[in-house]
């Protein structure tokens, strides 16, 4: 986190435009009209151009900056599931990736400014060498001015720097956390957090004062810059405007990390 | 076809890149030695990433022109099945693929200088108002500045006159034409020549004098700017390499259109 | 119809099974309760095996019968979009459908008792005379004990009756008719009914005098001998059962038509 | 090895119908008038229907063993990559692709004998628990009769037999095998042998004396029922033809391990 004074500042991000052709998913002109950063599929894991376009058009119109949310070619498993490619095939997806979202948010007068990983290849970044450097090194080569949006303590983070580009970590509104950092397994009962008060209060923390309190009710330092919410039922949209909300009336900025 | 003084030109140009993970259609890199232009498949039709950023490397090496090979998202049917999308459908698969090659070419330090129809949607372009509009609608928004080749008596190259955009006619070398300048049905035995001297002739009168010599010796004015060629077989190549030597010698300049 | 004495019968179908991984459609569980016949997804246009299997078992469990509800190989299109394959590829896509959803059948100790096409195969069915002919054919040498669920007035009634096939006519609950019993065209503004009472009284009329209302009050003869209602939103599910309801007050047997 | 009197026999076996749509892969012809034993793609890692229906009727007419080719949904890395599926979706996906198979198979009159998993499946046979035991488990549910191709060493072998399937180890014609009866890794420079003489002895000797020499010459004992051959270049087509006259002259049958 750039630590700046003034008054504090944080990004809400949310994964959007995962709808592909008749089958819809998450309530995005909601969600849209919530976050700041708007994690676009790029059809490899979800998103058919028509709806990655009309997507990147909702977010243009709403001033939320446009990620391009990357993942494993896997329509069946929504891009949840490993797949264990080489480096160059990852890359190569991962650039194929880049240059459609790409021309699909120009078409909406905007463009991509950050990446974020999905579903198995965001968990990838955290320890699997190989393709977390293929995303890097196709991202540095692709753009290097775009930042990368990680979970904190991804071998990504050390990635990233190695090549120059700007890893910004992020906190998820609706998790539990450990007392070291890491996030609750959710093969534990209290992985996800259900109870809207006990989130928004996190979260406000969070931005305020650069902490979170785990599951034990340590206090733990947290430097991330942005907050992922979810829209994808109509409980996740609420829960996510609750916390707009309450950032809002607690003098938080809600500002994407590259404004 | 910008006519000009001095030494004839034309433009070959050949399908490439449309291997597909472990499968492997052409040698394209015999053929990138032969053309001027090369219609790299965007994959939809065919071309997986990696398939797609070796292809346009080479042609980057070989200074042959990156050209957008835009199909229907028919990989079973390798784009050649009609498939009735409406026109924002297809307008945004264009878009997409366009995109996506221009991230793979950009890895090559190229960029892509045009744009052919692939297969059905090819055929699409002669008279389908709804499929052409999409596709030219598309270049237009995208990049007015890409030509769009195109088989002579298409209602695409009326619409791309329209719009603004430069249709570029093309003949194909292989291919037998009707006295009104049509191409010979494949369902006609004599649609496809097999016999080289004849197609090198074709072609020289082609580039030389502006004319074909349709199936029953009629000569019909051809204004194409390109020539067409095939590189999927150990035959086709040597046809092609065989035209681009006869056309040399013939003190014609094989040269992109884009040049 | 094959007419009997005794108390009015009739069969409702309904399309189920359409959800795709992560993506989910419809309420397959409460529109199995309903129906006497389950339009099961083959995976070519939607349904994922795990899905399938999943329906299936829930169909057998609530006594449904199966049906293959067989599509074009499009995804992206929901099997929604005319695609013009040859009839040899077509062919070979609807047998490995009906092996497929076979097998996930199976499982459930169901098996496929009818077929029905989906969406733009469906309306192929209408008058695509190479299209009908592949379906039809496949059917006859896959099992020619399969009936197959058609609009009445289909090439496909014919082909069916040359093949020894049988096969069946259905009514849609919620459209409206032209007098000349072709549907009124969705591009008409009444072409869909959204009044229940309206639905479930001419839905009761086929069923017990075998006679819809025309969109000008005609009376026309039906030969329906099933009803397709819908289960993807919720209103549709409660027409659906209110037509049931309607169906089994007014002394109308739900039956399959296999049983 | 059920080892019985009489003349030595032994079974050869190859992956076949792995085309796809417009691109050809090896000469399923020549191959299918050569092995006891055809591993027929089912669709997911390779195989169109059209594909896969005239690769099983080929068989059918060579009276060579159709068996299941089932892999991972893959087609851009034609299965060759390891995908992290659950139980529930790998049985289900397998289940499919049986069922899919078994309808082609049956439009030859033939129908599925035996099962071999392939590429990043086979391999997860290895060692894999949850995908060994869906694979196994979906088999034994679909058929029991069916026997399972395996490499030696698997898990897989021992969960075939728990649920009572058998489980019939091969050989492979052309890879070299350490002492202990392991495959040598293909990051070594003798993985592949490409002698012919070196392969024909081996394989005799294994289908004579159930030994292989290793690479450092021990002579080790070897219970495969049947050898792995390959159809997809010339040069595999004709060592696997070498390999079945030797072993034809050599006085052993050649035999499906299903017949």
């Amino acid at each position: 986190m750039a630590v700046t004074t003034g008054a504090p500042r944080i990004d809400l991000n949310s994964d959007v435009g995962e709808s592909f052709g008749n089958w819809r998913i998450g309530d995005d002109g909601a969600i849209l009209q919530t976050v700041s950063s708007a994690n676009i599929a790029c059809g490899f894991h979800a998103g058919d151009p028509l709806t990655i376009q009309a997507t990147a058009r909702i977010a243009a119109e709403n001033d939320v900056a446009v990620g391009a949310h990357i993942g494993y070619r896997d329509l069946a498993g929504f891009g949840r599931r490993h797949l264990e490619c080489s480096y160059d095939e990852l890359a190569a997806d991962v650039r194929y990736q880049l240059g459609a979202l790409q021309a699909m948010a120009g078409a909406a007068g905007a463009r991509i400014r950050y990446v974020k990983p999905h579903g198995a290849l965001y968990h990838a970044m955290i320890g699997h060498e190989t393709h977390s450097r293929a995303v890097i090194d196709t991202i540095a080569s692709y753009d290097p001015e775009l930042p990368v949006l990680l979970l904190p303590g991804s071998v990504a983070l050390q990635h990233a720097a190695d090549a120059g580009l700007r890893g910004v970590a992020e906190a998820f509104a609706d998790r539990n956390y450990n007392p070291d950092g890491t996030l609750v397994s959710r093969r534990e009962p209290d992985a996800v957090l259900h109870d809207t008060s006990q989130v928004v209060e996190n979260m406000l923390r969070l931005a305020q004062d650069r902490e979170i309190i785990a599951r034990d009710g340590t206090r733990i330092p947290a430097e991330a810059e942005s907050i992922c919410v979810h829209g994808d039922t109509t409980g996740a949209v609420e829960m996510a405007q609750a916390v707009r909300a309450a950032l809002e009336d607690g003098g938080v900025e809600i500002r994407s990390f590259v404004a």
